[in-house]
């Protein structure tokens, strides 16, 4: 970390912060310029991590210099991406994975339907929420348990590994049951309990980048569960806001080189969310693929405009063999070896 | 909720509408203009929350008529602002409340001192965090039960009704007995599970608002906690993300003035988070009120620059008597009766 | 529009909106419900422009039902996205275009050898900057005259057509001289003089959109240029800003798919100035030719690590051509024609 | 300016590095840590502003250690805010000032019924708005030169200084004929010809902060002024863009204590168009007075519903007086001396 003092800081402020830099256990280095003095502070990530010392007195501004991130780094896997195996299909480095399935667990009819089109087009991983996170307590809150029950029928009928949301640690047992993959959705990302609890789980984790969260802090919510002993995380950017009122969310797909070139964990998009539109859907993923994510999270529905919520933005089923095909079209350009199909 | 048909839309178009506000019982009133069409969705609020159209076939937008929220709207209660009572001290209609307090439960001395000041100077309620909510895994986490223990007694020694954080649900019943007010943090706001948690314990909750949160769902989290039948809710701006790095987080001071217009709950300012620095929090204190806040909830130390944690944004305990009766001075302005002192 | 009246809009305050409605040559719908009452305004989009009722006593919000724009629209052209000749290349509909060259005209040397390889590697137009916006007094600001005399000789020898900006109406004799497409800077894309200005001027102008423009406001900086006359716009996505740091800019490449939705203008993507990275220029480039876009105006450069300004974010020449082939496949993902190279 | 270099990076890619910065005539200083190496470029700050080396090889980040405004900065003038007088009226150190009058110059009777209630309301200077910066093409444009004719009659009559708006640098001689303050809106604060012309005419310049612009940007458009040796040149804060739409701007009331901080220059707050809304000008003009604005300049008509152009949120001029007095007290709060009345 560098402390650069202002012009005109005085002899007992610049001391004053190498005492609290030497507090920690760090070591201070301290440069005097003509004009100002920058301090170095090198020590332990743990330790510098409590230094705060950006607005004491006669500090100018504070800049780390070590990422805060260690684990999740690409640099602790010496440059190697990580390449996760979920229930024997894979993701990361080569390997691109679609994961689709309808938005919420409506009916044991919808979730079966889906389930085997998604298996039949030739994605990897069947989604579908027990538990929603709703704006308004005045809406349809997820099946629940029974929701769980039907993603259970469902994997057993197609042989598709499950990805559904945990909202409460109290939960977790129930969907550990089922889940081959827990996802955090993007209001959860910095509940630091949950990403505790899913650590120690050894489960899987698909988080969700917070809708206001940099994505340093998403790389940092991957620390929590890393740091419990869990190597399996995917991130996944789903939108951020902003002011452009023009769609529901702006699709962030700079994060993905940025992500690819600072941590190794597979990055995935969904498209769904941010676009809010079905139309919009096939050209963002497109553009996910071919600026190199490794995977996509969608929503799919046999019956869109029937569906209990965010119907306008899932595909319909019946056109998703077709879209898969274009997907995986652009991911080919980036790199990613697809499967073959006849 | 109106629903704007594209031009050129269908007759089909038009009445699949039609039917699928029929659908959850509302009514539709559908008015044809020469170059498009309008419908008008009329019913239950509950029912037409569920209605998702933004995005069918032939829909340009959907605009919202009625207010998502019930419970926390001032309509609700005919236009009259609650005043809520926390341990004897009042806050909302006329009363100006200031809470204060160190970031976090550090040590028995720094608890009690800071306890004592804030007592002396004349605020009415006492803060401090025994569970933190932190970016970084490797940063201080808070004392946790020990914190509670500290905090019950500052306030049997000081008699301050007692502010402080709840994060995760199964630490509830703890928190509950030492808090008069539990404090849903900024990265909470949306955590569902938790609203409805403290909604049902029927405590006082203060939920701050999400940095990257609309009003509107700062009002929406309230509503979960109202619809539980506590009514004891006040709302937090904090500061929300901007593109703007001058500072931590744009204070935004414009939603005291939209709150007030829209709901009957209490409304207080946290300027110190925001600003990050101490000297920016005087005058961002004295804006608030001015502002029209029911009251300012602040960081104050005994020795800031000690602090274990966001010490820099702490005000010196030494000068919060002066600082207090300023801000007493700017809610003046705003019309609000502080108390008087001798 | 429509303009929603408050629960309990007294009829006085109605029929004032009704008065201001038909004041302009409006006609006014009053729709009376249970809970409230909407008005909805329909007449001449110029009149309705002008009347600004969100905020009157009794009104609650006011939404359009029209758009603001109406000769960028697509509608307007009754569907068809137009397609526009710059001194024989063609740019909309099936027609990808690829604009390249240096960011600053800094040099005859440079911009020779920039255009050589542009021409060969089979891009359409030449681009370079002789008047620069800079954020400091202190940058250098381009070489004016004498880098339009360089873009006169760089096109006389490659027989390339140039993109140059324009910043002040008085050089605007001087720059149409030599430049095919005016291009308007993002901080100049609501500068109405020179919108207007380059609409009378009749030449071909790409618009960039402001770093915190929306979508919609970007269409209507086109209608300033179309109003005059001048039906050759080209609009350009280079990113907007937002509370993310880890790049420059956020690519927001959603506006892709809703201006092809909206408008028959063709739609380029600015990539270098966003990324600020050479590396991430790649990845966003293939990104957005796959989501659609018209086209890719990139910086390139022969030794980027030499330029004056912005050298980082600029291509190597040497990797142009490679560069290019890659672009163009993605863009055949999305359905354009590419040129068959041999 | 210091160069953080990445893990890893090599002798060559540092070496690089310090001949780039020496070749613009600055000092490196290499500093190798164990991890990383820091390289500190000490010069000319003309000279380092042109150094672009963020994204280079090896190099993680760039952090600036020096402002990159000089003249407008509060070190440059040893830390003494600057005051300023205009027509006898002045503003910032002690010096509070009230900028009234409408939106536009819409007629004679309006112009002068209002520079007469805020001639007697005790204000300083009146505004009005000859040449307005529409959005649309198709909304009123403003009266132009009869716009400054009405002007000059109202100076003339009540003896106000006026501040009124330059769009085109070409108009510049006709509004300095009438402007004792020429201002610069929001979309043209990064106009560098208008800044750079406008610094030239040495007249007093009101620059507003532009919507996305941050408050170190803001004052780097001062400098472009301040460096053609105009040196009366106020900053005004109007609403910076963000997603919440519940208002127009959101008000940024924090940038004035960081502005004070800063820079000499004084800062006045536009609550208008951030609100949008009448109801919300006063709260939020006594927030901006109470967080140390030296001024407001606010909007004031003698019949806001009838005005041509944002009616909803100009205040009542039959309140103007009432307005001012409270605003002036919550400026005195913050130790302003304002004027003693009868």
């Amino acid at each position: 970390m560098m402390i650069v003092m202002k012009e005109g800081a005085s002899q007992e402020q610049v001391d004053a912060i190498v005492a609290k830099v030497e507090s920690v256990g760090a070591t201070a280095h301290v440069s005097r310029g003509e004009l100002m003095t920058v301090i170095g502070a090198i020590g332990d990530r743990e330790h510098v991590a409590n230094l705060e010392l950006d607005g004491y007195p006669g500090v100018d501004h504070v800049t780390p210099i070590t990422k805060p991130y260690k684990l999740a780094s690409l640099q602790f896997r010496k440059g190697r991406h990580s390449v996760l195996d979920i229930g024997g299909r894979r993701i990361g480095g080569e390997h691109f994975m679609t994961i689709a399935g309808p938005c919420t667990v409506e009916s044991r009819e919808v979730m079966l339907d889906t389930a085997r089109i998604v298996k039949e087009s030739g994605a990897q991983l069947l989604r579908g929420g027990a538990y929603k996170p709703r704006t308004s307590p005045y809406s349809f809150q997820g099946l629940g348990g029974e929701g769980l029950r039907l993603l259970q029928e469902a994997k057993e009928e197609t042989g598709l590994p499950i990805v559904t949301e945990l909202m409460d640690a109290r939960d977790l047992e129930a969907v550990a049951e089922v889940a081959d993959v827990i996802q955090l959705g993007a209001r959860n990302m910095q509940n630091y309990t949950l990403l505790t609890e899913v650590g120690r789980s050894g489960i899987p984790v698909l988080i969700k980048r917070g809708l206001s969260s940099t994505i340093e802090e998403l790389m940092m919510a991957a620390e929590y569960v890393l740091k419990e002993g869990n190597e399996s995380v995917i991130l996944c950017e789903r939108g951020i806001r902003t002011f452009e009122s023009a769609y529901r969310f702006t699709l962030d797909l700079m994060a993905i080189p940025v992500l690819k070139e600072q941590t190794h964990l597979p990055v995935v998009v969904d498209p769904s969310h941010a676009a809010g539109r079905r139309d919009w859907v096939l050209p963002m993923s497109l553009a996910a693929a071919a600026a190199g994510a490794d995977g996509i999270i969608v929503e799919v529905h046999p019956e869109p405009d029937a569906a209990i919520c965010d119907g306008p933005q899932q595909l319909v089923a019946e056109g998703f063999p077709d879209y898969l095909r274009q997907v995986e079209a652009a991911a080919a350009l980036a790199g990613k070896a697809v499967p073959s199909r006849v």
